[in-house]
């Protein structure tokens, strides 16, 4: 409950704006949808007149980057290239569009003594955000915090910093131009890692903590915060193809849920087929895999079937490739594939493909992920194809919320209770 | 994500036992709504019958903390009285009763491409309950857990060590007599602390930890977890009396949340009174307040109005009193009411008496706490006076629940997706 930790200049620099986040918080929290759509459309608006102030600043950040040595797909990460500033603001706007959660009430009841209770959705207040690399997340998130009435405090990856910093001070000027405070939009502007463990501790300023990056970054919050964090770790996604499954239906799903996009946390990682099945599915879904780029890993069994795999060590079971790798084994039942998944998935996404009801029903029930899927692609776990409009991330913990999170789920709620007098007897 | 953190044989059998539940947790989340209300009125019976049982435990901790030196508000606390007994019992009875909230599914929409999506309750998971000398807990908490299908690992205080084993043997074998594995309600039978420092760090076995006890416990739970925490924090509750208040009704609804029981979190600890209301309300109200035993700490403006009134400092406006002990202030408008309830309060439970609806409109807009009274006593603020059948208790903070917290909370929500060989394009 302390908001001290640190008595270091930037430390105190940092709490400072920690603490106007939290007063303007108010201002935010109250703010009509007219007022916060208004703004969203002036922030996308001033991000396309000042493409070429952009353009300068995130030339700083990719030349320290060259001269740092990133990677070629850190660097391309990093670049905003024309795309990604009309997309900047196409987000904006589309947000803009999206009905607003805050206020609504719901679950009204009137009690036998005659009080009324109901709740009502309220902002969360104070939302931080720790981000790698891409320069686009400053916007998106921040887009995404203020339409659910929160104040938010950016704190981006340091390659980033003039790309991040420059489209933030845009962001506060549409703010301030719309009439409300700029301090709703805080952004930490250093590189020093140690602004990052000052605001994980100040659980009196900040309402909820929301990592997006790798790995180690999302350990490294989760360790040090006494914020509530809301986690987005991996996706080790399946698809079992069941005993019944229509097989030409398997093979195209699995292709899809591997192949259309391997980078992302939805992609399929370990394909898992019935062993009555797995004669007749596996040499054309391995070669229409292996023609598409996709090295494939296999169980002993699926290497007697097709050959030419490599085999799958356990490690390959517990990995996120993240890449144009499959991993492959055959099992003797659904609850084996069940078992399989919940021994070595992450609870992200998975999918069973059936043309049995009870399958299905004991797929659904017997695993534990966010998003369980019956004959279709693990890629739809996302806020936009589940009608949420947007999505900050997907989480991947059992508290608050569940898999992609769009508007609804940066808000909480309070209940309100009308009385006439009521007293406890 | 390691379940190891410490080598010890305490550590190691502690960690055991967060094993069996995580493993038990996949049984109990799937068990049916009848077989859940079967082991729970198996409990209550067990409870009951073996009364002599647990008062020869109990009596150990009783004649422990005699020579150890509790107070006797903590020898109260501790003591399983006859009453007491049946009211577990009971407790457990009404939990059975209860509607399940496992399995529903709700929100189904079908997108434009096809795909039904839904979302279906489903339990947390595993819950570590750590709280604090009432034995009473290990059966009220075990109760809701299991109701709502999770697997439950208690960790009490040390004063009631021998009272929560042995309520926590009884539990797990009514488990066990219905057909369930014992293993789902966990106990960790000891009273070295460092079994709760080890249990903070299982966030691979662990799904969200609930402290029940002091400001110390909590504090010492938020700063150690890796797992997420809900937390149960001071209720420091105010009642404003509006300009247009029915003063008859502000004072039976201040008296009834300052005195009806005012150690609890939802009694009220400061009253604020509009000044042109406070010469006509102040002084029948205070001296009520003190027929009924209340110490009365003013500000300077209603120690002019009431005499003999000790001053409120800076600290009485932070104090939760747990007691009878009233802070009085008075306010010149309705927003500087609300500025002071968010300046001192605890976002706990607040309350208005106005006839204005635009008094209570702005009121209930303004103070961000879980629970806004319009009229009646805060001390409303309760699962069961809000229909919610049983409360785990009253979350102070903004993720995933606020306030009273039942069954529903106790629970959290998994995506579901119907295709017929849908794909991303």
């Amino acid at each position: 409950m302390t908001d001290s930790g640190n008595g270091s200049e930037l430390a105190q620099k940092a709490i400072r704006q920690m603490r106007m986040a939290k007063e303007a918080a108010r201002q935010i929290a109250v703010a009509s949808t007219e007022q916060k759509n208004e703004a969203l459309k002036r922030m996308a608006a001033l991000i396309l007149e000042n493409r070429a102030f952009l353009a300068v600043q995130n030339k700083k950040d990719l030349e320290a980057g060259r001269e740092n040595g990133l990677s070629s797909s850190l660097l391309d990460r990093l670049e905003l290239t024309d795309a990604r500033i009309d997309a900047m603001a196409d987000g904006l706007r589309q947000v803009a569009d999206l009905p607003d959660p805050v206020g609504r009430r719901y679950d009204r009841q009137t009690r036998p003594n005659g009080l009324v209770v109901e709740k009502e959705r309220i902002p969360l207040g104070v939302i931080g955000i720790i981000y790698e690399s891409r320069p686009n997340v400053t916007a998106d998130a921040a887009g995404l915090c203020f339409k659910s009435g929160n104040a938010v405090v950016l704190r981006g990856g340091s390659e980033a910093i003039h790309s991040n910093a420059a489209i933030a001070e845009l962001l506060q000027n549409a703010v301030e131009q719309t009439g409300l405070s700029k301090e709703i939009v805080q952004f930490i502007n250093t590189t020093d890692r140690e602004a990052v463990n000052v605001m994980l501790k100040q659980d009196a300023l900040i309402d909820v903590i929301i990592p997006r990056g790798g790995k180690g970054l999302i350990r490294h919050v989760a360790e040090n915060s006494t914020i509530p964090v809301i986690k987005h770790e991996d996706g080790i996604c399946h698809t079992y193809v069941d005993e019944t499954a229509d097989l030409q239906m398997a093979e195209t799903i699995s292709l899809n849920a591997k192949v259309q996009r391997p980078s992302v946390c939805n992609a399929m990682e370990t394909l898992l087929a019935h062993a009555s099945i797995a004669e007749a599915f596996l040499p054309s879904v391995c070669e229409k895999m292996a023609a598409a780029g996709v090295e494939l890993r296999g169980c002993e069994r699926s290497r007697q079937i097709v050959s030419g795999m490599k085999p799958a060590s356990e490690e390959d079971w517990r990995t996120e490739y993240h890449d144009l790798i499959l991993s492959i084994r055959v099992v003797d039942s659904l609850e084996e594939a069940v078992e399989h998944i919940e021994t070595y998935g992450s609870h992200h996404s998975d999918a069973i493909v059936t043309r049995d009801e009870e399958s299905a029903r004991r797929f659904t029930q017997g695993v534990d992920s966010s998003s369980v899927f019956v004959n279709a692609s693990t890629r739809f776990a996302d806020g936009y194809e589940y009608g949420l409009g947007a999505e900050i991330g997907i989480s991947t913990q059992k508290l608050h919320a569940r898999g992609p999170m769009g508007l609804e789920e940066l808000t909480i709620y309070k209940f309100i209770a009308l009385g006439d007098g009521h007293i406890r007897e």
